[in-house]
């Protein structure tokens, strides 16, 4: 049962059901004519040659097939995995060179282990740390940041990445003067083309007749007939060598071999941050999609499995000539609405990709930067998202600020710092939040053993005696503030004598939480005040015990209930009543 | 009032009551002689000439004597923050070159001015960050690396400081065979001297008649006059010139100028995480000793004015020659013992420091750098403490495992990165612990109008429709894990038609958890299932109206009750009824 959950694909390849063939067939074909343009583009966004594009898309995806969680996830390249990749390794090589392209290996390999490890550790809860106005801030500034990065290909010019994304922007204003025209045409009429073939051409077909299926099918494979066109009018016309249009250009037919990464200890030092920043993101996106496409069957997705997949597919990447991986949004959708049932519809794509890399690479040489680079803008562009910002301020001003900053952050520090910056933000903001925990002073209600907050009830206090009840667990991030609000109290009340602490709602005391108490009852002690207990329960004193806080806290003593403690420290009867 | 609370030193200083005076001056005085080894020692410890250590400890005391909450902090250069300074630092410059001490006094600024932000937008509560194993974990790891960076001093022999730790020691361990014999007699003397000054000598003197007064005096000015006596060993007997016995050397007479730091756009971005890294170290020390000495006296302290004034103490000291300051444990201690009851204690000092580098600089240059090292080694060496983490560890493995950790990050990695390493742990510690909220499937007590959890009470359920009460607000960090288990539930239960939600306990709901309640009406719709919500509270139920969450809901509705929910979506009488 546990082997079967780590290998998911022996809940399906050994008892394959012939009804499922179909779906899968078609998904894997109508996935892999839309990986081609993305696998080569997305690689070169990550600054490496196009055929690791075509790589990276074979053993991971056999890989994932396998080993995933998901059925429908579509693994491979993604763009701002590519990004994210790219401005990693600006720093330590020349884009497209030898050196850069063994970095790009070693960082697959280390994204793959980290997430291998955080599998292993059952720590798919990561995911958590990003809340939902950080991904949206972080899709919105990256897709931006996306756009930006193909612009030179649209205008035909050469321009720097730059360190910081500013500095892509004036590299590109700079190299405007020298756009080169014929290439703008055809990236513009790309552009309307593509844009033209999402939705407007799929309506149209269906009013001229098509059934939904087929117009959808031709919608989809649009770009990649647009490719086709591109490469046709480079071949028939001459566009490169009489207009300067630069062309993708030759490159080695075949599979990929094994590959060995860079093995530079410090280098794979100054990448942990970039690996952790592509852990994070590649996870929730692959993830969020799975759920959400796995849900509609009501299938679950196992994010720790999950984690253990996208790392073997990660590090198998890195050994066979590819960059890091994870599973795509547009792909996986088009993938589960293209009828995949089994993760044989993506081994299919991963066999055609293969094939193509074989037989099909020479083709390539011809075919236009600039139609990639449409592909690409067309691609992203759509998932820039101002809407959202605005939804979230109005829901709340601490969320919309969050997306906010994030976008920000992107735009102004790279996609890996800004997603940093977000995760701490939101992090901080929640710290902020549950570092004022709820504690009443309470009171008696006369003629009975009820204690109640002598703010909201008509209760009996107790001269030189405060009660004051804990309404949460206790931990580092909620205690100090308590201690301060205690001896805020004490240096107003100079006549106290006694304070007890009404644990029932305390489910846990965590280290930090117990030395502030220690520290507490030390300093009150100082001052002539004894703090004691009521309502300890039992894990929590079993705890107690184990320290020896009890000896701590003497000459104070913990109390079973909140009426002994009162009936044991009440010096007189009561003398005042108070009512709200 | 507001005023007041910002400019602290107008509750005192314009009515300064003689019966102060006296505790003032006294603790001024033995401050001094207690500071003069210690800035000298952590300067050189920082990768400064000496001067700069006396130069810290004027314009930074005076601007935290005004303006502090605390009446009885003592600022100043402490060991763990030039330690901080020192790694900071090593990468970008050559220790006592020109170019270092610019960088040196920009840290400060820096410093300071992250202190002034965070003070302005009053996040004190950013102190909450660092759990107590992680500060133990933290000061029993930097102290060991304050130990191993003076070994070298108490040997006699040079050795690189290193870019990690581990080098230090290699470097150190490939030295030792220069040892030079006579400083290390020195050293070892040092040692013992000091180690017998602070308790033994004490209890001896009290024995045979001191008072206890009298006794604590003899053994603070210890050091001091151990410093004398090294300074005088090297003037009499020429140690330096005959042995080769390093000492301080002449450094120039007088008060610092306004000193300029560098500004280095890229370098003031790599420094960013030191600065962060310092901050928090340095305001978690200053505010531990701050918040116990001030309890003592039932003074509180007010966190955000403290960021304020260590903030302006650091801005200071990089305008006058010094590097970052904190207040410092040790001293802030004898402050207060010694009597201190306002912040003219340190005004005192600072004039006093003042007088000193004006006056008696000279006197320093035969100063041996091995009693200093000793000086600074006994100083931290007793911060060392391995009985915390097994005492952590037998308390909860979880707080145990965070100090190791924090420890090694710190031996490891060094400082900066082994703090991070250490609130990144604690806050994923915490994130993982709050991602599973509790959430209750209930069912109604029969005749009656309440709902149990089913697996504790024995109630009714109804036919198709799942009743959930969540019992924690919704944010990002928890959401997931409840449609995890809910979308688990759907799966196991085919029948299911409607779903409601109780939200009696529900405060708050971030757009995360908003977010995926969203998708999770979506999802159920798509499989035929309605989501509902009850017992919404009102300030919720606002956040919702303002991006008209019903709509997303419907045809999902909000019950007032329960009650009134199971009344209207029930299809049939009830036909099942459990108990545990």
């Amino acid at each position: 049962m546990k082997l079967q959950n780590l290998l998911p694909f022996t809940n399906w390849l050994f008892r394959y059901e012939r009804k499922n063939l179909g779906g899968d067939i078609t998904a894997g074909l109508i996935v892999t004519v839309m990986l081609i343009p993305q696998s080569l583009a997305y690689a070169m966004l990550a600054g490496l040659p196009p055929e690791y594009g075509l790589y990276a898309s074979i053993v991971p995806l056999f890989v994932y097939g396998l080993l995933g969680s998901s059925r429908v996830l579509s693994v491979g390249p993604v763009a701002v995995i590519s990004l994210m990749t790219a401005t990693a390794l600006a720093p330590f090589a020349e884009p497209f060179s030898e050196q850069y392209i063994k970095l790009a290996l070693l960082l697959a390999i280390m994204t793959g282990v980290i997430q291998l490890v955080l599998g292993a550790f059952r720590a798919g809860f990561v995911a958590n740390l990003l809340s939902h106005p950080v991904v949206a801030g972080f899709i919105t500034g990256s897709s931006i940041l996306i756009v930006i990065s193909q612009l030179k290909h649209i205008f035909g010019v050469q321009a720097a990445a730059g360190h910081l994304p500013y500095e892509a922007v004036i590299s590109l204003a700079q190299a405007l003067p020298g756009t080169n025209w014929v290439t703008l045409a055809m990236g513009a009429s790309a552009i309307a083309l593509l844009v033209l073939m999402r939705s407007p051409l799929r309506k149209l077909l269906k009013r001229v007749g098509l059934s939904e299926g087929a117009a959808q099918l031709v919608s989809r494979i649009g770009p990649a007939l647009l490719v086709l066109a591109g490469m046709g009018a480079i071949f028939f016309f001459g566009l490169d060598a009489r207009f300067g249009v630069k062309v993708v250009g030759e490159f080695p037919t075949g599979l990929p071999g094994l590959t060995l990464p860079s093995l530079d200890l410090p280098v794979i030092g100054a990448l942990v941050p970039a690996a952790l920043a592509i852990v994070l993101a590649g996870y929730v996106e692959s993830v969020s999609v799975g759920r959400s496409l796995g849900a509609k069957r009501r299938q679950t997705i196992e994010p720790n499995q999950e984690l253990l997949a996208l790392g073997a597919a990660n590090v198998a990447s890195g050994f066979t000539g590819g960059f890091p991986v994870t599973g795509g949004f547009s792909r996986s959708v088009v993938n589960y609405d293209a009828g995949a049932n089994t993760g044989l519809a993506s081994l299919i794509t991963a066999a055609l990709i293969a094939a193509i890399a074989l037989f099909l690479a020479p083709m390539f040489a011809s075919l236009p930067q600039v139609v990639l680079a449409a592909t690409v803008i067309v691609a992203v562009a759509g998932l820039v998202n101002f809407k959202e910002l605005l939804r979230l301020w109005r829901y709340s001003k601490a969320d919309g600020a969050l997306m906010g900053v994030t976008i920000l952050a992107v735009l102004g520090l790279g996609v890996e710092i800004g997603i940093g910056v977000g995760v701490g933000a939101s992090l901080l903001a929640y710290i902020a939040r549950s570092s004022r925990p709820h504690i009443a002073v309470v009171g008696r209600l006369a003629g009975s053993e009820h204690f109640r907050n002598v703010k909201r009830h008509a209760v009996e206090t107790f001269p030189g005696l405060l009660l004051v009840r804990i309404d949460e667990s206790l931990f580092f991030a909620n205690t100090r503030n308590i201690v301060d609000r205690l001896t805020r109290q004490v240096a107003e009340q100079p006549e106290l004598r006694h304070i007890v602490l009404i644990f029932s709602a305390v489910n846990s005391v965590d280290a930090s939480a117990l030395e502030a108490l220690e520290s507490l009852a030390h300093t009150l002690r100082g001052l002539g005040i004894t703090l004691h207990l009521a309502e300890v329960k039992g894990p929590v004193m079993d705890r107690f015990d184990k320290v020896g806080f009890t000896q701590h806290l003497a000459p104070g003593r913990v109390f079973l209930s909140t009426q002994r403690a009162v009936q044991a420290l009440r010096g007189s009867p009561p003398i005042s009543t108070r009512a709200a």
